[in-house]
């Protein structure tokens, strides 16, 4: 009898937990993704403020999946899904090829969401792929070497102003960062600016930062971000976006170096399958996060629309998609043993934590709440121990503490428009 | 009175060892560079074959000389050196900003030469910039990718052959760790191809490898790249390079990545100061550096031309330049101070060394030479030490340990042309 044909599309936390547990399985499994590594994205923004290189926080999916012998990974970017047919077709890049599934597993993600406004994106740029990181380095530092070489003092003023659109965890980690790299790293590094005079505006249009924490914590985040000196300006939302600045509700904050932490959509997924979607894109699927009517295409992570325990669709964390992978393995394994299916999926929610800066974070456990030193050496704990591949961890841990040590940051490179 | 403004033209082995020298110096010291980081060269050909982060080999500018307070960076490019109102003027991006000098010390480098055929330089790329080096990388993986994908084995026969052409040192490490990369660390990772079907050609115009060593040690070296499976044509120059291969000699050898390590050139800096050139562009300087007729104007490392104890102008590496700026910054000190001059240049040869894989590399230090295991350890050794930073060095020396014991390579990710 021949194999069923499992394919992964995205090797992100979702799809690569669902392909490590059906490793091994009586199937023959195929990840697609467009890059040919997985990136742990909660550490990304360490990345653009200059902390860590790409090849820390990202391993060669082929690496990471290099034992399970039935899986394959295929390195192209998927242009649809024919349900009719049972094909995932890949784009113009690999000619067109279509991959015939069985089974099918959507993972592909989220992207950034600028609200109608998409022309923002080239002076906001958002976080999420390692170029996003790599550039806004190269801008944040750009701006620094700019405003040395300056000798207009309004024009030194808007290079040292950073602004940062959104105060969820993302949002505050790059402000708390950029905030660190001007007042610690960078602070003997010049001789006619004070990289201290740097102005660094976190805008939330909400009432306070972090606002999925409990309002203690997003206290505790505030107070820590204005002791790095950090310009936080709540319940004004960004109306304007230009390469000068930023227009924060009525007042215009001239800017070299915008960030958008502000808000993601779900990725194309819903798109190709021609299902409804929610407001941001995402495919509300059923217990089994199977599309209903389509028992045989499962849609996990920040793509899918799960309801929680509390009726409202679970955030879009690596937690969450990682869950969501290793239960639909559970299902997929089931029914390959011809087995009942596993009762619904039910999220576990472990806890979130988010990093202000040096011994400065927040962990909210439910029945836990902490901020401070000890919530950042959790963060770090945790964070490092999810990394994978003990190389990635031990270089990561290594440079973390250097830094911390000594107040240096480890990548400071700008890189990728290098004059000839 | 007025302190003599001295002026270094690049932050590379020869500009970092003069700036060094200088700190603390009666003089207010500048240095320019068109990159915000020293770039650690040496094992720039480990970044393109995925061994090594960027960011393990490149140290901020302004970080490793930011202890002397007399020492300025600036960032920029330099278009030209006006000698008679003794400027450096720099390009558009700095609005042709003017840096006056009393006294100039160029060392600017070297870049590739095709030869008179600049339009190689696309399909073959040559290894001296980080972007150089990642844009490498890119062409290698993606090389390995594309065979996984394609059903013809002509296509795949074309995609797994990789040419190095020229055998110094950095060809010689180049087609050796291509073919560890494909014999060793990917090994296991595809399941359509076989890594070890990679074909890497290894081509030389010259007699043996490595013609700079003696001819013992280039048996050794050519022995240790065939066991490594390693193609090597000697005697035959390529007559031609496009994108689907290059011709050696006479035959024409279908590949999809090609790396020129075949020769340099000196950069602009001879063609700044309108005086006559050597064959490759080097500035011929007197005794003590300075260009005849111009004690106030220096010229080191690979744009100069020095004479060695045997006549011949010494080679373009890394200890000539450190010794050259060390040696600038003596005659500079002494002039500072009203003493006589130093003595002329001499340049104290400690030895020269290339590696080709796992436990194989090759060592001259005249009095005692070396190929093997023994050869190796030193190589890596001395070239981790050489390295700027402790955090650098511990991060290569435990990256290069653990690629060792796990047959691991670190830094597998194309980036740079991420599809959206």
């Amino acid at each position: 009898m021949v194999r069923p044909r499992i394919v992964i599309v995205g090797a992100g936390f979702g799809g690569l937990s669902a392909a490590h547990a059906l490793g091994g399985a009586d199937a023959d499994v195929t990840v697609i993704d467009r890059r040919n590594y997985h990136l742990f994205q909660p550490l990304l923004y360490q990345v653009a403020t200059a902390g860590l290189s790409p090849a820390q926080i990202a391993s060669p999916i082929r690496a990471i999946l290099r034992r399970a012998a039935n899986v394959r990974v295929v390195l192209g970017k998927v242009s649809g899904v024919n349900r009719e047919r049972r094909v995932v077709r890949l784009d113009d890049r690999s000619e067109g090829r279509e991959i015939p599934y069985d089974q099918l597993v959507l993972a592909t993600g989220s992207r950034h969401a600028y609200f109608g406004h998409d022309e923002w994106e080239s002076v906001a740029p958002g976080l999420k792929k390692i170029d996003d990181a790599t550039s806004i380095r190269r801008r944040i530092l750009t701006a620094f070497e700019q405003a040395e070489a300056s000798d207009s003092a309004e024009a030194r003023r808007r290079l040292l102003s950073f602004v940062v659109i959104g105060a969820g965890p993302t949002g505050v980690e790059m402000a708390g960062s950029i905030a660190e790299l001007a007042h610690v790293a960078l602070r003997h590094d010049f001789r006619t600016i004070d990289p201290r005079d740097a102005r660094i505006v976190l805008v939330e249009a909400g009432a306070r930062v972090l606002p999925a924490f409990p309002p203690a914590l997003s206290d505790a985040a505030h107070k820590a971000l204005e002791r790095l000196h950090v310009e936080v300006r709540l319940g004004t939302p960004v109306t304007h976006c230009d390469d000068g600045g930023v227009t924060i509700g009525s007042e215009y904050v001239p800017a070299e170096t915008i960030v958008w932490a502000a808000g993601v959509a779900a990725s194309a997924a819903g798109h190709w399958l021609g299902v409804e979607k929610d407001r941001i894109g995402r495919v509300p699927v059923g217990p089994d996060l199977t599309v209903p009517g389509h028992p045989e295409i499962f849609v996990i992570g920040d793509t899918a629309s799960v309801a929680g325990v509390d009726g409202q669709p679970l955030p879009g964390l690596a937690p969450v998609a990682k869950q969501q992978g290793a239960y639909v393995a559970r299902v997929l394994r089931a029914r390959l043993a011809g087995k009942p299916a596993p009762p619904p999926f039910r999220y576990r929610d472990f806890g979130t934590m988010a990093t202000i800066g040096r011994r400065s974070a927040v962990a909210d456990f439910g029945w836990l709440r902490l901020d401070g030193t000890l919530a950042w050496l959790m963060w770090g704990l945790v964070h490092v121990s999810f990394l994978i591949g003990f190389r990635n961890r031990a270089i990561v841990m290594l440079d973390w503490i250097w830094s911390y040590v000594t107040f240096q940051s480890g990548a400071r490179l700008i890189t990728g428009s290098e004059p000839d």
